[in-house]
């Protein structure tokens, strides 16, 4: 019988994502990837329903950092503030273990169009988290959705350069800047 | 032998769309589906390659129209101008056979979440489509990526008052006021 470990569900997105980059996606299994981690089939099934699934570890607490930090802002904060002050509480989930998967994690996505289809749908709840935080602070439609897409887009593009190794800086600061860049973008699109 | 029937497509995405209202999406079949539309199963797989697809049905021709209408654009036009033109195009794509059917896959979308998971994949497939028509015409990014955001939102919004029964209104001129709405908005994020 296996026990509850601590550690076990870091242990086994390293190895899915280790995996999946030596030898694809597709062929990998879930005993393989359990094997990896060092722990039993049953373990594996407890923090995860599938192997795709490894892909969105974190995404629930991702949510609850944006809609937490969006929360907290002062009240006197625009929507992109806001938004802004989301991004700045979701950045400590991207630990520096996080940050030494993300070029294997890459690859791994770009291999696969099944991790993808998980990819979108995880930013896609990353977009709804947000909207409903603004719309807690009383921001409507559209302009709830509005910030909350520009707010994944900053994430997006502030994750790729987090996770390129020749990038040392903290994702609170990229994420601020890549903010910055898509609020002077918006000026230009009309 | 089933022959091609010109058509089939079409009674097929009817079928499914009535069938997933009325006994819901996991219990229907592709028989089923087959059967109503007076088809073969083998006529159902030239045209899907399963029933989660039905619901994808005519998003390479949205894509097209939305890219061509992009380029079409006149040369002067903003981001946003170039994404109303795309707009425009693919409003010719919503035809009054499909009006109809909003409501019943509105709520077989409602009722399944591998409807909506198909239903957002679509979606991003759309925003996709608009940043490389954008990036055609020499829009970089980040500007492209969000343009095309704000389009995708306002196709989402204006195909929900489309689809409203109540609403008798063209696409094309709801795409445009959906569009000119979220114009506003975006000056109010900062």
């Amino acid at each position: 019988m296996a026990r509850w470990e601590p550690g076990a569900r870091e242990r086994l997105v390293v190895a899915a994502v280790d995996l999946f980059a030596e030898q694809g996606y597709d062929t990998t299994t879930v005993a393989q990837i359990a094997e990896r981690a060092g722990v039993t089939r049953s373990t594996f099934f407890r923090h995860f329903p599938d192997k795709r699934e490894v892909l969105a570890a974190g995404q629930d607490t991702l949510c609850q950092l944006l809609a937490a930090g969006i929360a907290d802002a002062p009240s006197s904060a625009t929507p992109l503030e806001a938004v802004g002050a989301g991004l700045e509480a979701a950045a400590q989930a991207f630990t520096p273990e996080r940050r030494d998967l993300g070029p294997k994690m890459r690859d791994a996505i770009a291999a696969s169009s099944e991790l993808q289809e998980r990819e979108t749908l995880k930013r896609v709840g990353l977009a709804t988290a947000i909207t409903d935080a603004l719309k807690e602070r009383g921001i409507s439609d559209p302009t709830a959705s509005l910030a909350a897409e520009v707010g994944v887009l900053a994430l997006k593009m502030a994750y790729a350069r987090w996770a390129d190794p020749t990038n040392r800086q903290e994702l609170a600061a990229i994420a601020r800047q890549s903010l910055q860049e898509l609020q002077t973008a918006s000026a230009t699109l009309s």
